[in-house]
C-alpha cells in the first residue's frame, strides 16, 4: 500500500476508535466515523467495506499498540516479574490516553454484537504472562510451586475486571490505583516464603 | 398487578432474557422476543414500551434473582469467609443454569449501547463483600490488616473477568474450576499467617 493510503487508513481507524469508544458498536455510524476522521466516505469505503469491517480492524489496532508498547517492556534487562507489572501498568495507561485503545477494548467487549472471536488477544496475554511467570519462578522472585498457567489465566481475568469495574464505577478515574491494589494482593502469594 | 398480569409480565422478561443472551442488544428484536415468550405484542407493549425498558427489566431481574439465591447463604451459619466463597459459586452456578442471569450479564456488558448506568448491582456486591470480610477479620478466618474496602473491589473486579474471560475462551466451560482457582490465589493473602 502507498504511504498515503496507509496514512488514510490509519486516520479512518483512529477515527473509528474515538466513535466506537464513545457510542460503542451499535450506536456508531459510518457518517460520525467520515466526520471524525476528517475523510470522504469513499475514502473510507476504499479501505473498508462494513462497519463490523472497521470494528475488527479498531480491535487489531489496539492490540498492536498495547502489544508495540509491551514488546519493549518485555524485552527489557528489568526481572520478569517487573516486567509483568509493568506491562499491566502500560496497558492501564494506554487506557487513560489512547482512544483507539479505549474504542478496541469496548468494542471487545461487545464483539458479541459482530459475531467477533476476540479470543486471540486475550490468548496473547495469558501466553506472555505465563511465560515471564516461568522466567520469574527460574529468577527466583516467583516460588517455583506456582501454577504459572493458571495464574497467567487469573491476572489477565483480574486486569480485565479492575479495568471494566473501575470504568462502570469511576469513569476509569481510580483505574492506576486499583492496578496497584491489585498486584499487592497478588504478590503475597507470588513471592517466596522468605521474602513475603 | 394481578397475578395474571404479573405472570405475563415475567413471560416477557425470561424470553427477553434468553434472546439478550444469544444475540445481544444491538441484533435482539421485539418480534423476537414476543415469540420467545409466547406472548402477543400487545402484551408485550402493556408492560414494555421500549427495547431499552425491557433491557432495563432484565438487568433488575437478573440482579434480583442472584440476591434472592445469595441472601439464604449470606443468612447462613457458615463463617463469613465461606458464605462469600459460597456466594461466587452460587452466581457461577446461576450464569450456567438461568438464562435471564446469562443475559442480564450480558447486557451489564453492553449497557453503554443503550445509555443504562449499571453501578448499583457492582456496588451492591462490592458491599455485602465489604461486610463479610469484616466479619471474617472478626472471626479470625481473614488477617485483621486485610483492607476490606479494597479487597471486596478487586474480588468483585476479579470475579467480573473471571467469569467474563471464561466466557469467551470456552463458553463458561471451565467457570467453575476458574471460580475455585481464582479463591486458591486469593486465600493466602486473606488468612493470617498461622493458618496459611
Amino acid at each position: 500500500m502507498q504511504q498515503r493510503a496507509k496514512d488514510t487508513r490509519l486516520s479512518v481507524i483512529e477515527g473509528a476508535g474515538r466513535v466506537f469508544a464513545e457510542v460503542g458498536y451499535g450506536n456508531a455510524s459510518l457518517t460520525d466515523i467520515t466526520k471524525r476522521a476528517g475523510v470522504t466516505k469513499g475514502a473510507l469505503y476504499f479501505h473498508f467495506t462494513s462497519k463490523r469491517e472497521l470494528a475488527l480492524a479498531v480491535i487489531e489496532e489496539q492490540h498492536a499498540i498495547v502489544l508495540a508498547a509491551g514488546s519493549e517492556i518485555a524485552a527489557s534487562e528489568a526481572p520478569a516479574l517487573d516486567r509483568l507489572m509493568g506491562l499491566c501498568r502500560m496497558f492501564g495507561q494506554q487506557l487513560l490516553d489512547e482512544p483507539v485503545v479505549q474504542g478496541g477494548i469496548r468494542l471487545t467487549f461487545e464483539a458479541s454484537a459482530f459475531d467477533a472471536d476476540v479470543s486471540g488477544p486475550y490468548q496473547d496475554w495469558i501466553n506472555t504472562a505465563e511465560q515471564l511467570l516461568l522466567e520469574a519462578a527460574m529468577d527466583g522472585t516467583v516460588r517455583a510451586d506456582v501454577d504459572s498457567a493458571a495464574f497467567a489465566r487469573y491476572l489477565v481475568a483480574s486486569f480485565t475486571g479492575v479495568q471494566m469495574v473501575s470504568d462502570v464505577l469511576t469513569s476509569r478515574e481510580d483505574l492506576m490505583l486499583r492496578i496497584e491494589q491489585m498486584w499487592q494482593f497478588m504478590l503475597p502469594v507470588l513471592r517466596p516464603a522468605a521474602t513475603s
